[in-house]
């Protein structure tokens, strides 16, 4: 579903005519920008923050299940990363993630919004079509 | 999501604790149970039957998906097979299946059922914390 776009999609591209829900990544992606959108956030802090989030939920991502999305929004110049010194540290450094482009992390929003709606609709199907 | 329920569920239960949205597998086989609830089906038409469904919501299950699905089903004794005279043939047979254990097919449903509400939650969440 996202695979009209062109680059930076290639993993949804390929099982596009089969798609079933969501990908795991996708939706972090979504998720991460969103947290983005207004502040800095580590690494380690938005792992935290996102397993807390879904844990009443049961889903609990790995930890590196959420880097490889980050990783890949830097790849893909979603976001990039900057450092800032360590709290009473003279030289230890850690890297923060921000928004690189707004535009771009829009756009990638938008279309991982169209894939849950369809998702919404599979399992509204679901639902009518076996437990009614 | 489906690991509560002893055998049959292997699959499901070694990712239980990361689990993101529901698995395609234990999908099409609550979509076979339901079909094989009024009248038996061969393998094809089920599989012709589910593609058709789910074509206008981008969802196109593979063959060999909805086979496993129906292989599945049937090693872990919630349908059989039988087999039944092609017309206009003497000895060409088809497989057909149906339910073999109604109270089982049902369990399975309801656990089914109470994950695709958990994953219903899961996109509900994501729509209000992501767009809105």
């Amino acid at each position: 579903m996202l695979s009209n776009t062109g680059g930076g999609f290639v993993e949804e591209k390929q099982s596009s005519s089969t798609e079933f829900l969501i990908k795991q990544r996708a939706f972090l992606k979504m998720y991460i920008l969103t947290y983005l959108e207004d502040q800095h956030w580590y690494g380690l802090q938005l792992v935290e923050e996102l397993r807390t989030q879904f844990k009443p939920l049961a889903f609990q991502p790995q930890h590196s299940e959420v880097y490889r999305a980050l990783y890949d929004l830097e790849d893909e110049g979603y976001i990039k990363k900057g450092k800032v010194k360590l709290e009473g540290s003279k030289r230890a450094e850690i890297a923060i993630y921000m928004i690189a482009d707004k535009e771009k992390a829009k756009a990638y929003k938008k279309l991982v919004k169209a894939d849950i709606d369809r998702c919404d609709g599979l399992l509204r199907k679901a639902l009518a079509d076996n437990y009614s």
